[in-house]
């Protein structure tokens, strides 16, 4: 009966401007992601959140389970895991390398903890090694959240192939600007449990081959939609190309700002551990405010005042983030509204969730290197590091700083408002 | 204190290559929306599903609510509820139009009701009117789906413009096929409520003005990611310029197949109630199963060996949604894997959510219509209804319909996988 297809089709014409779901215009980015951190899968979505909620969805992460993470971080780390209904435990910072206290993390293991969501802040990458001997000792996945840190590196390796699960973000990242973001793997149940999250049913029916999983295709996994346009991941893959380039002369740059403002005495530069390449998506320094006799929103306004785009990330959540001009409050997440209320998502959802076992502890005092951090931290901002900027520029920011600093007697008795771009908390 | 600032800034170049979050960025494609579309506000999103999202979050849809909406759609409409931890009810479809039907809606209205989600299947508004109506007297909003239905209308007035709130998609669709999504309303508060969804700090505290929302600002919300890049909106905004003029091109052409189609006394047209602007994001018929002597499946087989992109969009998932190249079954969204197991997303959430009051119904038979409709609707696929194509395009399909009809009882002893593009049933 192949009678009729053989008389021959009339093929009517498909115009090229009537554009339709193409399920793999973003395998050329995923092939070179995988080339670019030697993991073995990658998945690209919409954003680094994106990215974070398939590989706690991949984890099998849910209502009642707890998720080890740091308040030390963007909200995308914290609200990946309030996503897939869980609840955030706040694991302190190292006061070095403001990311997430091994010892810390292994204190506040308890029996309802699923997953580790370490982040790589600023572009520096967390203790991962450390982190997966931890977790497999106690039966955990990691959850790496290198959003700001692609490219980043440990001992040689490239952030994305030592976690069980890693997350990658390109929006105004050193990696690319571009936007979107991508999961990495060395897992294929992993890749397929995250692919699971929010791909197409024609982009699962071709990629998830495990038989227990593949009943579940035909409501796209959980129906969300994380699958990026082609015209994203193209731009991407085209920055993937120059990456380790424009991030090397950024490094560059902040080891020259390193050199010179060691010198200071009152600013402590970003601490690298050795072995570890920071990709500096901000270049955050400490303030020693006691030595300074300078608190640091004081400094930052007249640092502002200079022309230096710079912030303090945690206190004022970041540079953009003003109300008439003014950086607003925020501080470190435990101390926001939504986890001091516990009651944004709906009945108690999900940190009072009947699945979960005791009240989550978001009170202030509970994480006090993070939150003695967040009066002595700032960060000048990624746009001045990068190239084509170099030593003439960070010059210029070396030579702010000092001016801020030598009319700090000056400045003590000011009113921050006062300044051009002002700074006040509020 | 000024003299510092006064001393003039060292303003360190900013590379452009550098590129930073705008929060900004969108707003053109926004301002268009509301001209287009005559709503007041307009949010833009990433996807269709976001555009949902963020309705369900503004109308307040959280953990044990009911949310009434229809199983004869795409995934996304109910993956928006399940993704608020809400229940999908299910309400019947009539069988004219394919949409919800009111009566059904009205009997299935319970005191943990909340919203009702109509969706404007395959280009065709729902009975929007009724639907407000009927919330009204009960005291629920209504979310349109109208991912499908840009630039449609009831009664002169586009959709976007009368539900509480509105979605649109760009994935693919008529209005565009750029990517990315709209969220509309004319309620200040609910706009304000949809942002805090998911957009960024910066967006949200210049955009929110009700001081009991402000204080959730610094977790921008719930912290979702569901800002969609500049580089898509920009896409889409070009596309709305000329949205008209192509989707009455494509009127044009489904209205020449409905004229001559409704002449083959087995194919039902789509129905367009009187006042209704159907843009045929697809083109879906029905076929009179026992009159034409032919299965729904074997006479798409024997279409598609035809070179005519056609599906059945319910019972297959859609076009794409092959494995070997022969479509996947599903079915209505109910009697899909995951309403069926009720365990997908953890501990039964949200199905069988400890807030719940009631077990929810999703057995087969619940849904009478629905369930009669996909064994016998098929569609024409969207690019081959578009402009460039016309009357000889058109004429082809019909030739091409006709000859398969013409050949149905060499055709019922067939077996359809040995047509080219061959159809099986999973």
């Amino acid at each position: 009966m192949a009678k009729l297809a053989l008389l021959g089709g009339s093929s009517v014409v498909q115009p090229s401007g009537a554009s339709s779901v193409n399920p793999w215009a973003y395998r050329d980015l995923e092939e070179a992601f995988v080339r670019y951190t030697g993991a073995r899968y990658a998945l690209a979505v919409t954003s680094g959140t994106a990215a974070l909620i398939s590989a706690l969805v991949a984890a099998g992460v849910g209502p009642g389970d707890e998720v080890l993470t740091v308040a030390h971080t963007w909200v995308a780390s914290v609200a990946a895991i309030l996503r897939c209904n869980a609840i955030p435990v706040f694991v302190d910072v190292d006061r070095r390398t403001f990311n997430m206290d091994i010892e810390d993390a292994a204190r506040k293991i308890s029996p309802q903890t699923r997953a580790v969501l370490p982040v790589d802040f600023f572009g520096l990458p967390a203790n991962i090694p450390a982190l997966m001997d931890l977790a497999a000792s106690h039966g955990l996945l990691v959850v790496e959240d290198a959003c700001q840190a692609g490219g980043a590196e440990i001992e040689g390796r490239k952030v994305g192939s030592m976690a069980h699960l890693t997350a990658f973000s390109f929006s105004g990242k050193p990696l690319s600007g571009e936007g979107g973001g991508v999961l990495t793997t060395n897992d294929r149940r992993l890749y397929e449990k995250a692919a699971l999250a929010g791909q197409h049913p024609s982009f699962l029916s071709r990629h998830i081959t495990d038989p227990d999983l593949r009943p579940y295709i035909d409501f796209g996994g959980r129906g969300d939609n994380l699958r990026p346009q082609k015209v994203l991941t193209d731009a991407v893959l085209h920055d993937l190309y120059s990456a380790d380039l424009r991030i090397n002369a950024r490094i560059a740059n902040c080891e020259f700002l390193t050199e010179k403002l060691s010198a200071t005495g009152v600013i402590r530069p970003p601490h690298v551990p050795r072995g570890y390449k920071h990709v500096y998506h901000l270049y955050t320094c400490l303030l020693d405010i006691e030595t300074a006799g300078l608190q640091r929103d004081l400094f930052l306004a007249a640092l502002r005042a200079e022309g230096i785009p710079s912030t303090s990330y945690i206190t004022h959540a970041n540079f953009y983030f003003t109300e008439g001009g003014r950086p607003l409050a925020a501080g470190p997440i435990h101390l926001r509204t939504v986890f001091q209320e516990m009651d944004f998502y709906g009945k108690g959802c999900p940190f009072l969730c009947p699945h979960a076992t005791r009240r989550p502890d978001y009170s202030r005092g509970s994480l006090p290197v993070t939150e003695w951090l967040a009066d002595r931290e700032f960060s000048l901002l990624q746009p001045s590091l990068s190239y084509p900027n170099g030593k003439k520029e960070m010059q210029q920011i070396v030579d702010a700083i000092h001016k801020v600093l030598d009319n700090a007697e000056e400045l003590r008795t000011a009113d921050p408002a006062s300044f051009v771009g002002g700074a006040g908390r509020g």
